[in-house]
């Protein structure tokens, strides 16, 4: 069975991988909520016990494939399980604008912690404050703007070809995402992306996604992840 | 022949696809170091104009295929010309680990931008000499600890298999963008990664390299890039 490593107590990046595997049906175990599963996740990263060590979480393996990074998770599960076009042409774009999706993912995170992952918010919050609002204001348009842009030009209702890829289930996540840690801006910005709002709520109504939304397997938002609601960094 | 689509004036991201382009010896044009150059540069992310426009520059023209996002056109050149594993498992560890590149070079370019990208270095750089202080201190031991013990368990003198790979050349370009960045920083800690540094320097000696970087293609280093000097962040 496919093992994936995560925290156990946040939905983080490992989320868009979780969101693959429930939408695939693929069998998996999320090891690191299990007993001792923290220690299980430690041993992946250790490089005197893997020739290919992660740098961080998530980790997947697969039988004998251990991979790391979530984009890279991706293109994997993409291949092996349907979730993105199988021409070279479709696969590269399906993991260009999962890659673009990282960078404003990452740059979410760092409305939270600008300075240092290392340092508490309360000991960055001036910062956050500033870089939230830059979020908001120039890079949250910049970004969910080219993806509305991006579902403009393709043929159907997904963002690449036909059918549905982890690109989709990936834009998902980020808008609720965006969602959960800044309601207000987003209620404000949402209107100038039909698109990506239609997209958002097809997904959430695919019948295995809707069924691991409502599961214990989906870990609320919380302040611990990626996506953190600050009423003081939303605008 | 091969188009790349970068700014002109700065190493930054386009870099990594450069060296690789020099390495396997492909043709290229640097089109937005051409008369006109900036204008083509702009259409190739215009979605009125293209099926597939990217968010940001790099962007890889190769016949009918159009290619953003650093790491995925290594990973198309890197089938494309033999610079990386052609089995699966070898082949997303490559992918895996310019992905982690990709994520010290983002934080590198915010040593000196952590608020906004919108925003001069000037209006921000309190805020930076704190985020190069955590990064010099606790980002760069970290991710250069990780790829020294990647070189160790990797068989040969690469990164990735026996052969020469863009994994090789991207950590060049690592170690020489830290380097110019940080010299302090960088002189005091080098002595922890010695199979880094010394992959550094094998691959400044390729024959194709070496006569890369003697070149007018080899853009220099300067404050306009990712890896800036400026001596206050240094430490």
């Amino acid at each position: 069975m496919v093992e994936l490593y995560y925290w156990p107590t946040i939905q983080g990046r490992g989320e868009f991988v979780r969101l693959a595997l429930e939408a695939a049906g693929v069998p998996y175990r999320d090891v690191a909520r299990e007993k001792n599963g923290m220690a299980a996740m430690q041993a992946v990263m250790d490089a005197a016990r893997e020739q290919h060590p992660a740098y961080a979480p998530p980790v997947l393996r697969d039988g004998d494939l251990l991979i790391g990074q979530t984009a890279n998770i991706l293109l994997y599960l993409g291949r092996a399980h349907g979730l993105a076009p199988r021409a070279e042409a479709g696969r590269l774009w399906a993991h260009q604008l999962q890659l673009t999706i990282a960078d404003v993912v990452a740059e979410a995170h760092d409305t939270h912690h600008p300075i240092s992952v290392s340092h508490y918010y309360e000991d960055q919050k001036a910062a956050a404050k500033k870089r939230a609002r830059d979020f908001i204001e120039a890079r949250i348009p910049k970004y969910l703007g080219y993806f509305e842009r991006v579902l403009e030009n393709s043929k159907g209702a997904n963002a690449v070809g036909a059918r549905l890829s982890y690109v989709d289930l990936s834009l998902f996540q980020l808008v609720e995402g965006l969602r959960y840690a800044f309601p207000r801006a987003m209620a404000r910005q949402e209107g100038n992306w039909p698109r990506l709002v239609a997209l958002r709520d097809r997904v959430a109504q695919l019948p295995a996604i809707a069924a691991y939304l409502r599961s214990k397997r989906r870990v609320p938002f919380n302040e611990d992840g990626i996506f953190r609601r600050y009423p003081e960094l939303d605008r």
